[in-house]
């Protein structure tokens, strides 16, 4: 998306480490007039897919999530994460680990929100490692949802959260794919 | 806004202890196409009070200040929740305690965000005690913004949260205000 990688070079920071700061427009502060131009987006994407509920897992995703989910006109769930350790027999859960807090989440949504017959499209900020999706790819399984898809606003090309997705066999759609980005700002896009 | 407390009255679960569950349409799973009927309705309210941003705190405010925004072509700046006790010169930081987990959480918001000349509508689902609105008032305020008004979609009419904030002398809209919630499921609205 070609708008976004505009936005992307304009208004990113790149920090050392690899970490690309875009919370002037996608998360923190949200430009809403373009990230519902994202969800039109997904939505072209994805339009035939049937997709019955959209999921995605607090806090950065919901704002686009829902933004996205008007135009398919279904409902969103997030997944939560959890801090208590007794999860009740009602919710899937599963273990994500989080490289950016250094430790181990357990997700969970309620059973009541996500069943067998259901459409799910996965929607996120960020894929970098993958740890995220595939948590949210397990918790649709585990309720006999089918996956029609990710969709994804910037990807990092250059971790490994793509392949692994695709090797779950899932549908990848990232509207900007980062194949590198360099200590003094550079940033190259995938085409 | 009358469709909302038939909402209320079809899918809300009375618990013990004054709790009431709207997770299967509000946050959890959230309703799209009636969470636009509702950032609609705040539109509505605040269409003439000169709003150049949105705010809120995560994460169950982020979906519907992200659908009521667009009405408004504003931007949505959410508040975050830091775990770690460094707050760098960087944000504009308050203490807000939250009864439902029993702890205090530093809330945050980057200066880069919030500026004098801002006009600020609050959004959230839920307002009880009170103790997130009176925590971003307080962010807004540190900012030098104006703070425009809070809409609230659920106001716990017999908690102090409404009072403390008409005090603080913010115009607060409150689409559905119970009145009293009986342990075998009766839910009273005030008008």
């Amino acid at each position: 998306m070609e708008r976004l990688e505009q936005r992307i070079l304009q208004d990113g920071v790149v920090r050392p480490g690899q970490v690309l700061k875009v919370d002037s427009f996608l998360n923190h502060q949200m430009d809403i007039p373009f990230l519902c131009e994202i969800g039109q987006e997904f939505f072209r994407l994805f339009r035939d897919s049937g997709v019955t509920k959209i999921v995605t897992v607090e806090a950065s995703g919901i704002g686009i999530a829902c933004l996205t989910a008007q135009y398919f006109h279904v409902p969103v769930v997030f997944a939560k994460k959890s801090k208590t350790l007794n999860i009740s027999g009602d919710v899937y859960s599963t273990e994500v680990m989080s490289y950016t807090h250094g430790r181990t989440y357990t997700v969970i949504i309620s059973k009541s929100f996500l069943s067998a017959g259901d459409k799910v499209l996965l929607i996120d900020d960020f894929l970098a490692n993958g740890c995220a999706m595939l948590g949210l790819i397990d918790l649709a399984r585990q309720a006999g949802a089918e996956v029609v898809g990710a969709g994804i606003v910037i990807e990092k090309g250059f971790q490994r959260g793509g392949e692994l997705i695709r090797q779950a066999g899932v549908r990848l759609e990232s509207l900007a794919v980062i194949e590198s980005m360099e200590d003094d700002g550079r940033i190259t896009f995938r085409h």
